[in-house]
Formats: C-alpha cells, structure tokens, sequence
C-alpha cells in the first residue's frame, strides 16, 4: 500500500505519516513535506522517483504525471485496470494526503500579482479531485483534523465505503471552496467585485432544528470563523430565525461604538432600544418602548451583562439574551428560566463580522451588492435645511435615530428621546402609515413622544409624516432628502420650529 | 506555436481548429475532439504523441502528464524555464481550449451512482487551471462563445495581457462552479442538502445601477437561465430593488394557477391582490386595497396585459409592470408613461423558478434552508375548529389570504373579501399592531371589511386580533394554531359566530 502526503499545512503530518509506516504503508512525497518526513527519520520516497521525470518549472510540474495520477484513479475493481497497471508499471497509490496552500493568507498578506499567481495550487487540486473521484478505492484527506480518524479506521478494519465517500465529498469541498475563492477574489480585483459569477460560501457552523419554520431543514453557515469564535452557546440552542434576530440586534446595539446600548428584536425588527449610562438603565428603557412586542424577544447587550440586569430581564418572558458576555452571578440567575436561550462572544463589547458583502435571494437568484453601512460622520455632516439648529441632545437623538432606522426595515420611521427609542415604523408599503402607526402605539401605550427626534431611512414623499410628528411633540427630524417635495417638509419643519437636517443619503433595508 | 483542444460541448470547434492552424498553430487533441477534427480534414496531433505515454485506464489518465502541463505552465519570461523545457523536450502549449462535462447534464439524467463518478472530469480541470495560472503567456478558452473573441484577438494582434486575464477568471469561474456542482450534488444526495460547506453560485444577468442604496454597487445573479430566459425588459432598467419587488409580487401573482390574479408590491410587501374574471377588474380590485401605497409601485400580472388594462394602469403613477406579456397596444400604451419600467416573461402565465432552496444574510455568515411552499390542498385540509363552517365563496377567501399571508413579510394578517385583500397589516413586530394598523387603515380609506376572511402566517397568540376582527365585521379565520391560548381564540370566534380553521403549518416569512 502507498500513501502520497503532500502538505501545506504540516502540523501533525510526522506522526500521520508514522502512524501510516507502521500500518505498512510506503510514503511517497514531495519537496517540503518530502523533507520534513525525512528529517524526521520516517522512509519517504521523493515523488519524482515515481514519475520517473523531474520536478521541473521552480516546482510548477511535480506530480501531474501519469504515473501518480493512474495510480490514483486506476480502478482496483476492473481485473483490465489492474492489468494495465501492471504492464505500464504503475503502481497502486491509496491514500492521499494532501491539503492547498491557503490562498486566502496570501491575498491577505500581499498585493503583488505574480506572487498571487504564484500561490495558485495546480498539482494539489489535480491530486485531490483524482483521489476523490476514485474514493472507492482510494481515502483522500484534505484537513489535518481527520488524520486520527483516518488512523481509527485504518487499524479498526472501518475503512469503509461510507467513510471514504465522506472524505470525497470533503475533497470536493476543499477544491470548490478554493477555486471560488480564486474567482471572487480576481472578480473584486478586476471587475468591482461584480463578476460573471459570483460565489458565495459557506462552511456550517451548526444545523438548526428546524427553518424559518418546522417543515423546512434550516442550517447556519459562517464565511470566516467570526460565528464559530464568537457565538458561544450557555443555554438553549439557536434557532434559525433567532440567528436573524440576533443579527439584527446585534447590528443595532453595537452601531454606536462603546456605548451601553441594548437592543430588543422580534421578527428582524427592533421594538425597544437605548442608550444609557448603565445597560440596566438602557434596557428598561428599551423596553419601555413597546413591552408588547418585547415579550419573547431577543434582546443584544453591548456589554456584560450583571447580576442586577439579569433580575429585570427576568420579569417578562424574553425568548433570547445575546451580550459581549455574563457575570457568573446573572448567568445564574437567568438560567432559572427554563425557556430564554443565552449566548455570549466572549467579549467585554460587541464584536461584529460587518461582512463587506449583502444578498438577497430572489424567485430564480440572488441580487448581490456590496454592505450598507452608516460613515461616521454622516449625521454630524449632515445638511440643517431649517430656521432653527438642532440642540445637543436633539444631535444626539437625531443620530441614534437615524442609525437605528437604517438597520430597521423599509419603510420605517424611528422616535428617539433622551437616548431612548419611543416609537417606530417599520416594514410598511407606506411610509406615512409606519409614522402614524407608531405614533398611534405610542399613544395607546401612554409614552409622550413631545421633544423626540424623528429619524426616516428614505426621504419623505409628503408632509404628512411631519404634520403627524408635530402633533405628537417631535421637535426634530433627519432624513435624506431628495424628494420634489423637499421645500414642502422644509416649510412644514420651520412652520413647526422643527429642527430639519438633510443626510444626503438614502438606508432603504428591505 | 501549439493549441491543446480537448472539449466536451463540440459546436464550432472544427471551425475553430481550422481558424488556429491558419494562424500557425499546430493541434493537439484527444478522444472525441481529435476524432472530430481528424474527420473534418483538420491536422492534428494526438494527445499521447505529446505525453509519451498511452491514454489508460479507460481515459481516465490522458492529460495529466509533465509533457502537457509542463508545456503549458512554464514561464516563457524565464530562461531558465526556456532551458529547462528544451532540455526536457517539453514544448510549449499557447492556447487551452477545454470546456467540461456538463456534471449538471449527468446528474438530470441519471441517479446511477458509478455513472455520475465516471463523469467528474478530472484532467480536463487540470488544464483549465494551469492555463489560467499561467495566462501571463497562454490563452485559455472555456466557453465556446468565445471562439470569435479569440480568434479576432490573434488576428487583430490584441491579444493582451488583460484580455488573457479576462480568460483566466472565467477559467477559474468555470472550474469553481463545477466543483461547487459536485459538493452540493454529493451533500444534497448523502447529507439532506446541508452539507459542511454551501456553495451558492450564481452567473451574473445583468449589474444595476446600484444596490439597495445609491452608494451600495449591486448586480442580479441566476442560478440557472430562468432569469435570462423569462425576465425580458421592454422599458427602463430593472433596479436592485425592483427585483427584488419583481419577485415578491411575481409569486404572490403566480401563487393561484391560471387564475387572473394582480398583486401590487410596494417595498417588498403586497398592498393589493384580487383575482376576478378579468385581469382588468383584479386590478381595479387589487389597487383599492391601498391606492396610496400603489403609488410608485410594482405590479405583477398573472397573463397578459390588454389595452384597457393599460389604459386603466396609466391613471397612476407606477414604477413597474411585470406580466406575463403585453398586447402591442398595451404596451404601446404604456409606453407613453415616462417613468414607467415594463418587463415581460414572453409567456401566457406567469412561470416561476421556484427555487428549492432559500438562504438570507446574517452578520458573519448566511442561514441556509430549504424553500417554504404552500401545499395546495393546505387550506382545503384544514381543520373546522368553530361550531359553524365557512361558506363556498369565505373558502376561497381564506384560502387567498392564506396564501398570501405566506408570501408576506411576519407578522401579518390578510384581509380577503370577495377574492380581493382589502387591508394587510405586515412586518410588525407584534401581531396584533399589524392586525389593527390594517384595520385602522382600512377604516380610513373608507374600505368595508365586514364579511371578509382573515389569514394570519403564524398562530394568534391572544384573542385581541379576534377581537378587533370582529369589530371590523370579519367573518371567517384561518392560521396555523399551535397556541396555547388556541381555546380562547375558538371560544372567541364561536362566540361571534366565526368559522375558525386551523392549518397545523406556520409560513413564518422574515
């Protein structure tokens, strides 16, 4: 039996290939690997003794050669491959082991093309697609961690078909992902990141129980390693819209940098938020905006949360807590609730993936674009349209709004007051609706919304979003911009003695 | 100079050939294509005169040999790769044209297991990508639409740097997505479909102007030719955002057979739908719903658009007409409107992909899930929880909104009456706020509900939105059930004489 090792990643590969020896299996390997097995003192065979031609090209032609790949993918079930196998002199490889320079380090330690171009791995993937297409016979390992599960089934005699197929689909995995990545990374380099095909992949973090809902399989998958670091189960288990809803939280209660800001979601949309001096304060506060919806909610700390939060979170029925982390002490206590989920990053504040990327999908596809995100420096930047200058705290209000609705879903209007939420519209066909329809709750639920900061993600097509916020005491408002009918909104807000700040910017989320 | 043709899809290739040899290259070639050449008188070399070695094992080893690829990777800017290749007796190889075995084609027409193995190519990726590695001085060509390109690039002596770079990422898109095929195939057939890693791949249709915002870039991507086949433009330019619209409508639109259903869309979320005899009185109907939302709206028509259909359209302002096509007055009609965007499938009906699959982006990854669907005998198996039964035509109301409901962002409540919603409330974070804002709207615009049915996507978690049905004169409920407090809904409706059914499935849709 042979084994070929050829490894760019060498942790662990002596006492594989050891290990392999003593199985009695010859080790054939190239350059690197060819050493380090050497050094080591394990009988390794130099590739190029088995092509019976050199390594040539400063290492570009290695092992794409009949000799390795026939005794790859020669078939050990058809007495003809056997033959003439024999005949040519090829022998039998049965174990690869080979995994691909991470192309992923090089583009992140350098710009320089050639040295790129360089890294692309040509004889590798040959090698893994040819092992993988021949797993019948052949075992393919492409990842470090399976090397003592390869052994296990080596010396337990369950070596199986099952087994080897699995390692196949890996293989393919491991050459798909690559290529991808090569193609998306030329695509952002030379076509803005638009290219003919876009790729997007994933590497799955966990399965869900269930999908958006219990008749669908549903599955998380991360792009890096942000969610496999940072998302740490305590209790309970994520479900698949709990990830959105996180991520929805999440997105809001960190936009403001270090801030005690808590954000409470239901269905992707924020129903609670603020920011006060300590995240026991913020959160009642958030929670004051709309305790309807917040019951069984997820709720995003921007901190740690303590001893004393945890008793108040405990009062109503939240479905999920998410913070940088939990003292010991609150972790206690709201594991007395039998049913809230608790998930921690590990972190003193919230840390976010903030992908550069966005896609939706689409009857037939995806539209694919590159992530929204607020500068800054927008809300201090933006444009006073009105008589009357906006006060400190009607800044600050103005700018909390303003972010939050631009991770709140379109249409949406947003009513901050002293660092706290106080109503919202979100996700209506008409943006006039979702500002009476929070200002209607807000009634209904008692909250005075008088000296509140009006934030909208879009411009407002009609006055009668401000003639609504008027009535209910808003006293300043911040939006794009770039209606026609901007002079009526600019003549409605200084009727008013409104404070009017234009951002120039649209935030449509949809 | 030397081209390597070696191709799966065969249009064009002999032509193709000939053009190169007039251009002085000589042709290697292998199986098929050389015998293809051969017979239409074209000189070509075989493979195996090249490799120095015999094609074996059943052609599963051809290609992959130092003869070969050594002849197309080594760098012609380096003497010593010069040196090397003469004192080798490598020759060099200029120009790869290789397109793959459609995996896609096998595995629609065979479940055979060795079949679709025996059909992963393996030399053939091999030298799509060293030719692409090596673009700095090969050609590599993997589409047979780009026969003319090439052969007009030597021709005309353009045959630049960044035209083979151009020809280098589509080699390395084409081997991407072809790997990506086999680990999807292999973890749909052995791992449920959601294997470790996901590959979404999509082939671009066309960039739009921007994303979902002005300062985002974006671009439509397929996953098969649905788009390209069935999303004709007519007039304007479809924005991110259309499509996006284009698709919600379309399948809210579709969702009913051949029946002359209208939905109007407005961010993402319908604000008008009917089904009448004609498609002209479903859009009267559909636009009474909301014809403030409407307004700047999209609207998707099940069939053709006729004239006095258009004509009636014109009356508004609307951004989009999707239909399944338009008469020639219709559409000459509509033309006249400035602003108006028309885009057409070239069918009778409306045809959707209706993807299996569905993902959305979370922070630092994507949930990944198979599609939600309505069964079609849902609504008609479900149960009678009230004492009275609903009448023919509540029926087919409830299972309008019903549909509907499924197809509208959560939480929402449909309002149906005489196959027309007449109020919608959606993407709230709390039910019964989206139960009342439709109500209260409707109210508004004078819309009388009594009668109607009522379709929640998820359970009613209290008896308030029963209650404020009932204020409202509706008159049959249909939802999923599986609350806890689902006798108190049942005692409601019984109490106000309601047909209450359940349908045991939650369309949740985030």
């Amino acid at each position: 039996m042979r084994a070929l090792i050829s490894v760019s990643d060498k942790s662990g590969v002596e006492n594989f290939a050891k290990e392999l020896v003593s199985l009695g299996y010859e080790i054939i390997s190239t350059g690197g690997t060819y050493n380090k097995l050497k050094e080591a003192g394990i009988a390794v065979i130099e590739a190029n003794e088995v092509t019976k031609f050199p390594e040539c090209f400063e290492g570009r032609v290695k092992t794409l050669n009949p000799y390795i790949h026939g005794g790859i993918l020669h078939r050990r079930d058809k007495q003809s491959h056997l033959d003439q196998a024999k005949e040519l002199g090829v022998e039998g490889i049965d174990l690869v082991c080979v995994n691909l320079y991470p192309f992923k380090a090089t583009i992140e330690k350098t710009d320089d093309f050639e040295e790129i171009i360089e890294n692309i791995d040509i004889g590798g993937p040959a090698m893994v697609r040819s092992a993988a297409k021949n797993h019948d016979s052949v075992i393919i390992v492409t990842d470090v961690v399976d090397y003592d599960l390869v052994l296990n089934n080596l010396k337990n005699d369950t070596n199986t078909a099952e087994f080897r197929r699995n390692m196949m689909i890996k293989a393919y995995e491991h050459t798909a992902a690559y290529d991808s990545m090569i193609a998306n990374y030329m695509n952002k380099r030379f076509n803005n990141g638009m290219g003919d095909k876009q790729f997007i992949t994933g590497v799955k973090v966990f399965d869900t129980r269930y999908g958006e809902n219990p008749h669908q399989k549903g599955a998380l998958y991360e792009f890096d390693n942000h969610l496999s670091n940072k998302f740490i189960t305590l209790k309970g288990e994520a479900s698949f819209n709990n990830m959105g809803d996180i991520s929805g939280a999440a997105k809001i209660a960190s936009a403001f940098g270090d801030e005690n800001a808590v954000c409470i979601v239901k269905h992707g949309n924020p129903c609670g938020f603020a920011i006060k001096d300590t995240l026991l304060e913020s959160y009642e506060s958030a929670l004051r905006c709309d305790p309807i919806s917040a019951f069984g909610g997820v709720v995003a700390v921007n901190g740690i949360v303590d001893l004393p939060l945890a008793v108040k979170m405990n009062e109503i029925f939240l479905e999920v807590v998410f913070a940088a982390d939990f003292t010991p002490e609150a972790e206690e206590e709201l594991n007395k609730k039998k049913r809230i989920k608790l998930f921690k990053q590990g972190t003193t504040k919230l840390e976010m993936a903030n992908d550069d990327i966005n896609f939706k999908i689409v009857d037939g596809g995806f539209v694919f674009q590159d992530a929204d995100k607020v500068e800054d420096d927008e809300v201090a930047n933006s444009e006073l349209k009105s008589t009357r200058e906006a006060s400190a705290q009607e800044k600050k209000d103005m700018e909390i709004a303003y972010k939050v609705a631009s991770l709140t879903k379109s249409n949406c209007v947003v009513y901050v007051k002293d660092s706290a939420m106080v109503a919202v519209g979100m996700g209506m066909t008409s943006r006039v609706d979702a500002a009476k329809a929070a200002l209607r709750k807000a009634e209904d639920l008692g909250i005075d919304v008088t000296g509140a900061a009006l934030a909208s993600e879009a411009f407002f097509p009609f006055r009668d979003s401000i003639d609504a916020a008027q009535e209910a005491g808003v006293k300043c408002v911040i939006e794009p911009g770039g209606s026609i009918r901007d002079e009526e909104i600019i003549e409605a807000a200084n009727e008013f003695g409104m404070a009017l700040y234009f951002s120039n910017k649209r935030h449509f989320l949809h």
